[in-house]
């Protein structure tokens, strides 16, 4: 098996990009990536995308991203593990270069959901849990995590307003990224005070519904420093899967897809917990945080909550997460989503992280969560020097 | 790169299946393609479906089926190509083995077109074309055939009549199938008259909407006879991309994205057209079988009609198609039609294909067409005696 390096990265602002079309999101990113890897072909574009079928009558985005870049002629697909979809199109790009079968390999997540021509968007996005034993019920993805959080609360005795410095975290973060949704402090006063969407989730724990793009370009790792002057080697990657409904699942807060997907990850890497440097985690929802620090390793049962309390989790902390905003602040263009958090990542070990730069990032995790907990993809990046 | 082996193929019969989800579709082809390879365990399972959000509000289908299929804990991701989705997980699937990320990789293809609560079937099979250059435009799959089918005609100056033995020819090989959606003799006479869609596009030029699922097991060839008594070696692979828009392409009449990928496929394999003893390709519409045969070298350039006109495409002529009925015949389920080329093809090459098998089936070929012929894979398979 090769091993595979990015050598390139490209994004767009998260934004509600009204006048941009599904196509030139995807194109910007990949134009942007393409330019960063100062290449101008590539042997195959993995799409990463949820939902654009739905949103926007448009499938095939594969054909449609190559068309776009003037690459007829390569190999394109799309992948889709509901908001899991850009890691998991990256999975796929990586298998591609590992196995020889390709070289020069883009992939690019994306995602528009703030104008549909089908199902509204809350709907669209309730497609990644089971429709006949959980949304015909009425379950919204907001209402899920409302009943993960309820449970967390009463097991372990926490509060909502301990979960106060995710939100004041990520939002800290996202004040110096340039491509985030959002520049605005949260406080925790703002955090206890704001609007109640679904008992015990507020506004301020969910991430919002945007539109962006972001991309990669990968190469094999035994040549990727003769086309770029900072490639990063994709140290370990994991996916593994779990009871499609909540209900399912022997314990729910116990994300065991996680937890398999981590180990993985650990074992290809060939790393612990303790050695990564910073997590750019799946924080959809301030419960999901709680909930992939204790699966990942990094906090014990019923204690993720305590790395936020304690400060442990910002720029200067123990274990820096979202930090370039993470899904809160950056936002969450749920395809996409996986590869911002790749492309942040790879910025973290560049050292080009800006005003959110960490001192020492030499080993960066990510974890991307598609539905509830079904499919969950880690991924180990580090810098090659 | 590992050299990829089928051990197991499983299917369901094609119908209008109005009592089964599309859950149980693909967990029924799954398990027998488990049973057929007598395995219960895989790595990961990739599954091809086009349209299961517009059609059932479902997407997430990989951890579904994983979880369906009692497997959670597995890798599981959704391919989607359009129509090509089947060969699109398929190619996937074969990246994961011969990468060595997994060993034992399950490949599931399946959709459901005939129940729909989103976007009516032929407004979700146009999101395989362009969504704002063609489909705005008021264009569906059969128009953009029927154009193509009138261009052809004018440039070489067929008639209607002359692509008759292609509809007669699937009809009568699907008698045979006991999965076929119909069963169902065709005469010329009857191909003449029937009624015009889009003209020149009758009601039997064009393949049906229906349901389906169609699986094969994935294990790396080096111990493929190990577990099964007639495994079938994946000899070449080949996907390409042209324009997505008709009108976008040099050359519409060319497929130059079949070129490509049977270029690839054959590279890969080593062989010519020559060395081809069938070849399941992708008879969404009469237009579409005469493009393919052109493109993939076994017909002159506006010369695929006469292969049909000479009897070469049945089962006692020099190139057998659609041995099995074809997507006319067998029927047309998107997401599945790839898997159940490659199933039928498994049955050829192990001997298994009751009154329809093919005395020297060696080599046989699949082409997997996505949309008007944006993404086309093709796949060479062989016994491995």
């Amino acid at each position: 098996m090769r091993e595979v390096a990015i050598i390139g990265i490209g994004q767009t602002p998260v934004q509600e990009h009204w006048p941009i079309s599904i196509r030139h999101l995807a194109l910007e990113a990949s134009l942007n990536a393409l330019h960063d890897a100062n290449i101008e072909k590539v042997d195959a574009v993995y799409v990463g995308n949820m939902m654009s079928g739905e949103i926007t009558g448009q499938e095939h985005l594969g054909a449609l991203l190559t068309d776009s870049l003037g690459q007829t002629g390569a190999e394109a697909l799309k992948v889709e593990a509901a908001c899991a979809s850009g890691s998991a199109a990256f999975r796929v790009g990586m298998m591609a270069v590992a196995s020889g079968m390709n070289d020069l390999v883009l992939v690019t997540g994306v995602e528009k959901m703030t104008d549909t021509s089908g199902r509204e968007t809350t709907a669209a996005l309730a497609m990644a849990a089971d429709a006949e034993y959980e949304v015909a019920q009425g379950v919204s993805f907001v209402s899920l995590n409302a009943l993960l959080m309820r449970r967390y609360m009463y097991e372990y005795g926490w509060e909502r307003k301990d979960f106060a410095n995710f939100v004041v975290t990520a939002h800290a973060n996202g004040m110096n990224n340039p491509n985030a949704m959002f520049h605005m402090k949260v406080t925790p006063e703002q955090y206890a005070r704001c609007a109640t969407i679904a008992d015990p989730v507020g506004l301020l724990d969910a991430s919002p519904v945007c539109d962006g793009a972001a991309a990669v370009i990968l190469a094999p790792a035994e040549y990727a420093r003769t086309l770029s002057p900072a490639p990063i080697r994709v140290r370990g990657s994991g996916i593994a899967t779990a009871p499609i409904a909540v209900h399912d699942r022997k314990d729910p807060l116990a994300l065991e897809a996680a937890r398999l997907s981590v180990k993985r990850a650990y074992d290809m890497a060939k790393v612990k917990p303790q050695d990564i440097s910073f997590f750019e985690l799946h924080d959809a929802f301030t419960i999901m945080s709680a909930l992939s620090l204790e699966a990942s390793g990094f906090a014990e049962r019923g204690q993720g909550v305590r790395l936020a309390l304690d400060g442990e989790i910002t720029l200067q902390g123990r274990l820096p997460i979202a930090t370039m905003g993470g899904l809160k602040s950056r936002g969450h263009p749920v395809g996409a989503t996986g590869m911002y958090q790749i492309v942040e990542t790879v910025l973290q070990l560049r050292g080009l992280a800006g005003k959110n730069q960490l001192p020492n990032a030499r080993l960066g995790m990510t974890q991307n969560i598609g539905g509830s907990g079904a499919t969950i993809i880690t991924t180990i990046l580090e810098a090659m020097g």
